[in-house]
């Protein structure tokens, strides 16, 4: 059996996006800024695809600026809301602890830039306390940014009351959405946000391409300098087949999200069977979380040896975030939500695709089961815990 | 008759670009970044990508940063090496009149950060003397940006002696080259380029990817944080279907140099056609100048009514840059080459494509004449030029 669990990594285009996509790589592979017809067309593909990403995030049109992805987008929406706060003396963001990179390293540049940041603790569940959000606001605030759901623990924040906190306090809000649209109903304006992050090839659309949005009037500060596209705030020619498949991916998903919620049961089904492991135990909070997202940690075991046996079983999967692999830190996530380092090691990430099934589920429990004792049996570590020699934590 | 001829503003992507990211967007989507098989598939297409992409303009793989494009690479390029440059005292950067916005932008940023910028003139016939550029080099010069070739009037810069010049003067040395990579034989090391830019869309690839080459040594500044994806030096989910693909049509297009540069014979035809036109001047150098592009100035007339009344005749051209279109400003190019303000008003740039004929470029001719003779009919500008109210310029 193969199965694709890792759709928090990226995920599958959908074959209507990359059909809709197809004409603008072929035929109509005009500049949507010329003046020709050919332009034109581009343009108003462009346009249209703009009033349809707007539309199934309930924003005005104006507000979406098309970006090379979620991280591009991420970086604009903090450096414009620094530059922003800079003018009016204002130099405090207040985020949390578990935002993926593209937030927490620009805030260590802001911070090198002389802001200061307080970063919320998220505590065992994963998730950000509105009343704690709204004690650390401070004159000088210029910027809050929660992440409105987490990409490695799946945890989801408590936007709406956040928003609220930040209109009610005349703080603009930024939330990266990366992991949220496309499987959350998001609605901005109900969600009182000012700015919002996402990537397209998180919702089944292209690699490359993703947007920022940013409420009219929100002064915006370029991140790549040049021509006058989107409306001059983000430089260089429009990925044209890009935009267009993405807001045709958004369309479907936002369509597919009743269908996305019931994935809940499949992903309880996951938990309680990987729960069975002994000494296993779930990262992030079991309700308050994303309906795809399943993150376990094993005592005893590294992640990486899992993931690769995982995959000779034909399961792919991951440790955490794809875009930190490579390294040998433990998840900054896990460490926040109190994992100690040994068991932060030892974490599985499985993110469901829609398309998962019973089946699918059962047989991963029963893989992972197979491989954490496999694992488990020839680990130095785990016999030091068994043998009592060091205590079990989880 | 339909003819593309603003191949400037964007090509069409070549049939092997397209079927080479098919797979990519479809069955190959893992994310290059995760441990399993598919992700490794898909990080050993991006790092064949790499040495293809670096074999193309003679340059190190490792010195490939895959970007969203040229004006993101030109960015990169510029803070890096102000960065760089601000860590030795030197706040000095040379750069000159006719470079793309991308540039020009970046380094009116980097003038409100205290550097301080020479832009060297072009003359009449756009090209950068290395003299003046030698000259104008200083002790606490801590970058030199040069484009290869200019988008407008597609005049080539003498970048092999101005790279002579930087290496031997122990400055860095950046060339926006988004209009010859893959339109010119370009060898980084020969040509003694420290950092060069490169888009796409530009040689039949697809939009919205682009590289930077740096090379080796050279520190590099993100302009987007987050993740480690190229080596730390830009964050964000690769790209892997739009890089394939832009190996695939820069292997392509330098595969097709020889016949590119023999397009040099019907660009010279579409030129001596209009340069009978009454009141007429080619922009731009006639010998040391990009084979496909031809750009005229028209007296008497306004750009954008040729521009439509060409689309009418069906023929795709452009008046400049299409990054600055809906701009009412004339071109900076033509203002730096001495075309006064009305005069650059009526400019008509053409970028041939590989697959010009003897035939199409008559047919231009013809149009153009046509046209430019049915604007001025009822132009009150060229009435009282030709009542000799107001004198010629050209």
């Amino acid at each position: 059996m193969q199965i694709y669990a890792d759709n928090a990594a990226t995920t599958r285009m959908s074959p209507e996006a990359v059909a809709a996509m197809l004409p603008y790589l072929e035929e109509n592979f005009g500049n949507p800024s010329s003046l020709y017809a050919a332009g034109q067309r581009a343009r108003e593909a462009l346009e249209a695809a703009r009033e349809k990403v707007a539309r199934c995030i309930g924003a005005d049109p104006r507000g979406i600026v098309f970006t090379s992805g979620g991280s591009e987008a991420d970086n604009q929406a903090l450096l414009s809301a620094a530059a922003l706060g800079q003018k009016a003396g204002k130099r405090h963001i207040v985020s949390d602890a578990i935002e993926h990179h593209a937030v927490l390293h620009t805030l260590k540049k802001l911070e090198k830039d002389g802001f200061e940041v307080t970063l919320l603790p998220v505590h065992e569940n994963g998730v950000v306390r509105p009343a704690e959000l709204e004690a650390a606001l401070r004159d000088d605030t210029c910027l809050v940014s929660i992440m409105y759901a987490n990409n490695e623990i799946g945890t989801i924040q408590p936007i709406r009351e956040i928003g609220g906190i930040c209109r009610r306090r005349g703080v603009p809000f930024h939330t990266d959405a990366v992991q949220a649209v496309g499987h959350l109903p998001i609605d901005v304006r109900a969600d009182g946000v000012t700015m919002l992050s996402a990537s397209a090839h998180k919702f089944h659309g292209p690699k490359g391409v993703g947007f920022l949005y940013a409420a009219p009037g929100t002064p915006l500060v370029n991140l790549i300098e040049g021509g006058a596209q989107e409306r001059g705030k983000r430089a260089g020619t429009e990925n044209v087949p890009g935009v267009v498949a993405m807001s045709v991916a958004l369309e479907q998903a936002v369509g597919r999200l009743p269908a996305h919620a019931a994935l809940a049961a499949l992903r309880d089904r996951l938990i309680a069977g990987l729960a069975e492991i002994p000494h296993a135990a779930l990262n992030g909070d079991a309700e308050k979380r994303l309906p795809s997202n399943v993150n376990f940690c094993f005592e005893g075991i590294e992640g990486e040896s899992l993931l690769l046996m995982l995959d000779d079983l034909g399961i792919c999967a991951s440790s955490g975030s794809a875009c930190t692999s490579g390294s040998l830190d433990p998840s900054h996530v896990l460490l926040a939500i109190g994992r100690v380092h040994d068991v932060a090691h030892g974490s599985l990430r499985l993110t469901l695709g829609d398309d998962a099934t019973e089946q699918q589920v059962d047989y991963i429990v029963q893989a992972v089961r197979q491989v954490v004792a496999q694992l488990r049996s020839f680990s130095p570590v785990w016999r030091d815990l068994t043998a009592g020699k060091t205590p079990f934590i989880l």
